[in-house]
């Protein structure tokens, strides 16, 4: 991609105050774009992050043998009665057609999932049954605040699974954490906090959160300084002075949830009266869970604990491109525009700054600004070499094209 | 994919009556599943062969240069204000929010794109500049029908260009045309008439739309035998009886529009006020194009041209699997067993009936609903030999393994 005709532009100044560094950075850095409170819309740069971060999700959604399908947003007033959620779900917009139809606007899917689910499971041999979404969710938010962080409509993976008895969505619930602490490596956090709270909205079965610590933040979080302990401030009772679990030193912080998994129980069977078949041939309701993480947040999350002053620095495994080649040399773009094409060649994807009008300062800004994490730099002192630099360190070392290919090819896993 | 665990069922018996027979396929065949009139699930296979649909969407809008964003769905009300189109857009749902927001639920996005573009068109230089996006619609039709050939929720990739005049529109205009051509083709669409038309409620200029010939549509059109000349019959004032443009004989059918392509002028532009500096630095208003496919219309006209009175027979470039995978040895799955993983490790997607209780009359009815081109079928008289069967035909022939494994790859090119 070449920024002169390609990228949307970066703004390095907007005269505005921000209320979370991701939102300014995310805005700044031309990956996403306000349309009003709580919405936004992604730009290339931005949807390419949340396609990377959509994929590693999909791919261990699929390692626990869940099934993906999209299930529409439009919902059907009476599958929402049939809840008793209509009313009582605080965020649920509701859309009136002309049509004298009425519809709420899918902030969760047990309404749609769980009829689904009745048509094919029949007997127990159909379970477990584990199917996900990776979508658009609606929420009608009091306050949208720090950019993708808490918006009116953002990305969302929702898994449903579905089990003959509680020991078998026992067993899968502890298959799906250990399938979110994968995805949350993966995507280079280093200490997600997982809690136990309460099920809010959704259940009234224990349920467990799985927070970043961040100030941008809106969960209180307690945890230990040694061990895995965490706990949700809110649901405490008592003040702790000591971790109950190892006694070291308690911490407090501000954290972000971007992961939720529910113990739903037979609650939604039961609503929609979905029954299959025991080894004894006798009706009995699946037990239900339901595992969301939203993968818009968790862009905004990334950029909240890998930024610096200058701008983003991308974990690799979600970066834009691979790498970000800068040109210098003054009225030449021979050797940049050689390398651009044959780290094309290569597979892999470069954002090339080849403007021509533009300051060498500017452009060095810009790169630490968008936060690929590997810089390529030619200018009139590198010669056939190319200048290569980290995004997270400041040492350069200089590279034949070749050793580039070969090195960018090993940091990517190409 | 296996169908014991894994596939979500097919329904050979509904009792129901459908509008349309990629309604009635989609459905029996377990790639959709009917939320309400108009509102669709895409179940596993279904989302698979969206997903290429859209791939192959997504390949020809970049090589036009298009730059891909992602767009919000909730639209707010001052957009469509400013455009007038918030009484006058007969289909655009409504959504009230608790907190004195109004929103519109995005049919199309000129509201929200031309203000986006008009953040980064500054100059003459910043164009032509076209943005797509592959996303969710919504319309509050008065009759949903036929599936989803007429939905109230679908699926669409919209392009909007931005031009520097009149003649720079026409050329990419005329590229894009191209480009929807070589898209069509590449679904398996032999015959695909291009019509001019009334820009309808987006623009007084003119148009023109993409119709597919099958007796599910809506459209009634007038074409020529022998030329590429067609025509939508509510256009025509007159009666044709011989072909304006060769003379030959005129046809008149029923047909489906899958594509859209129309010339906004300034309207929009106009309407968000944006301007470019032109190379004199004098203000003028873009060009601006609007370009739509609807992709999950196209997955339903799809099997609407192609299927027989046993299931739909999908074409290879949007195939849900390689092979459809028949064990009909009985009491031993051994050698399709093995089969089945060496097809999957040499990266060849196989839909395997391993069903030990189905009857082998059984497999082969869903083996033809479901359509994949290629079956393989191993009995108790094929020895260590696999039949290898296109869907298209009836003929039969003996492979071994790894013959299958060639084939497979010559069919895909994998």
């Amino acid at each position: 991609m070449k920024i002169s005709t390609d990228y949307i532009k970066t703004i390095t100044q907007t005269g505005k105050e921000f209320d979370s560094r991701s939102h300014e950075l995310l805005i700044k850095a031309g990956f996403i774009d306000p349309v009003a409170s709580g919405l936004y819309s992604y730009l290339p740069p931005g949807l390419a992050v949340l396609n990377k971060i959509e994929d590693i999700v999909r791919t261990h959604m699929n390692s626990l043998g869940a099934l993906e399908v999209s299930l529409p947003s439009l919902h059907p007033k009476d599958h929402w009665l049939q809840t008793k959620r209509w009313d009582s779900f605080d965020v649920l917009f509701k859309v009136q057609s002309r049509h004298d139809k009425e519809y709420g606007l899918g902030p969760s899917h047990e309404e749609i999932v769980t009829p689904l689910a009745a048509k094919y499971i029949q007997t127990h041999k159909d379970l477990p049954l584990g199917l996900y979404q990776i979508g658009t969710k609606f929420r009608d938010e009091a306050r949208a605040k720090s950019g993708i962080l808490r918006g009116r409509e953002f990305r969302m993976k929702d898994l449903y699974s579905f089990h003959a008895d509680n020991l078998d969505f026992e067993e899968y619930y502890k298959k799906v954490i250990v399938a979110y602490q994968k995805i949350f490596t993966e995507l280079g956090f280093e200490d997600v906090k997982m809690t136990e709270a309460s099920g809010g909205d959704f259940t009234k079965k224990f349920s467990h959160e799985f927070n970043v610590l961040t100030e941008a933040g809106e969960v209180d979080l307690i945890y230990c300084a040694a061990c895995d302990f965490a706990q949700n401030a809110e649901v405490l009772t008592t003040k702790l002075t000591k971790c109950p679990k190892c006694g070291e030193e308690i911490k407090e912080g501000r954290a972000i949830e971007i992961g939720n998994i529910f113990d739903l129980g037979t609650r939604f069977s039961d609503d929609f009266k979905v029954k299959f078949k025991d080894e004894q041939g006798r009706p009995v309701s699946p037990h239900m869970g339901c595992y969301g993480i939203g993968t818009s947040r968790l862009l905004g999350a990334i950029v909240e604990v890998n930024n610096d002053k200058n701008g983003i620095i991308w974990p690799t495994s979600v970066a834009p491109f691979h790498a970000h080649l800068v040109n210098l040399v003054r009225d030449d773009s021979k050797f940049a525009d050689l390398i651009y094409r044959t780290l094309q060649s290569e597979g892999i994807s470069v954002l090339y700054d080849d403007r021509s009008e533009v300051s060498a300062g500017e452009k060095l800004v810009v790169s630490d600004l968008i936060g690929v994490p590997i810089r390529l730099l030619v200018s009139d002192r590198t010669g056939d070499q190319v200048e290569w630099k980290l995004r997270i360190d400041e040492k350069t070392r200089m590279f034949s094209v070749p050793e580039v290919v070969k090195h960018l090819k090993d940091a990517y896993v190409i």
